[in-house]
């Protein structure tokens, strides 16, 4: 699932927006340090990358340049050097034929941090990449999300489209 | 809607591989001359393209390498200069920090010629789209479809994973 409980029921409750110390910014090759990785775990499988490692799969993303887009949010309040990565969501524009060469973006990998949820922070993500999309003139954005998780989307403008299917390669 | 009614139902039933005059191939520049275009209007918003702008389009998508492949079918029991492009179906692969620098195949805009439906392109189409997906690394291969054609990706072994969001741009 390429888009799982960012936030719990509470958070969609509560509407978001609440936290203004907290930044939502580009993810940084320092990122490492501030627990990236091990906040993707809590999505999915994501074990631990070297520094070494977590080096190159960030260049090999950052060379897509605006066409793959990671945010991240942290807290500005904290002193720098204890600051972790609180939340994060991804986009990455798709370029078609259709609609006269148009762009589709994509929403990926979205969480927050098990400790931060119930502050709208997927919610602030999720919302930046729409309208980073919009920049990039993507006609639409899609995700992918479990059924529950429609009326969190909703809020960010997302409307149910169709099914999700997967197909394993192993 | 990214893969939209590749075939009725009468090819789900008939499992397709059934037409062996039909190749399978990566889609061409001089494709512009054999309705690849017109076929994708057949799916979903797709305005004409001058021969150009259809260059320009193609060689913004070859760039991106085997990270992007447009599948397309023709009958080579046709004389060449007459063959029109019958069926096409699109991968592209989406690097991610999950899995250890992972990669997932995004199957889109699956689309069969309206005449050329029952006869099983669609499927292999999408399962050729499903070994490159394998071939380039991907732990698993998705698309979105609308309910309707959960048994039609099923033949291809896609089970339903969530529900596609979707929000306009405009």
């Amino acid at each position: 699932m390429a888009s799982t409980s960012p936030e719990p029921s509470t958070a969609a409750a509560a509407g978001g927006e609440t936290d203004g110390s907290v930044q939502i910014r580009r993810l940084e090759a320092a990122d490492h340090e501030k627990g990236f990785v091990s906040l993707l775990s809590q999505l999915s499988s994501c074990p631990d990358l070297t520094a070494s490692e977590f080096a190159a799969c960030f260049a090999d993303l950052a060379a897509l340049g605006d066409d793959h887009v990671i945010l991240v949010a942290e807290d500005a309040a904290v002193a720098a050097a204890e600051r972790r990565i609180l939340a994060t969501g991804c986009l990455f524009v798709e370029r078609k034929f259709l609609r006269g060469g148009g762009k589709v973006g994509h929403v990926e990998d979205v969480v927050v941090d098990a400790a931060a949820r119930g502050r709208g922070l997927g919610l602030r993500v999720v919302r930046r990449l729409v309208e980073i999309a919009k920049e990039a003139g993507c006609y639409k954005v899609i995700l992918d999300c479990t059924p529950e998780l429609r009326a969190y989307y909703a809020k960010c403008g997302f409307v149910e489209k169709g099914v999700q299917m997967a197909g394993s390669c192993f």
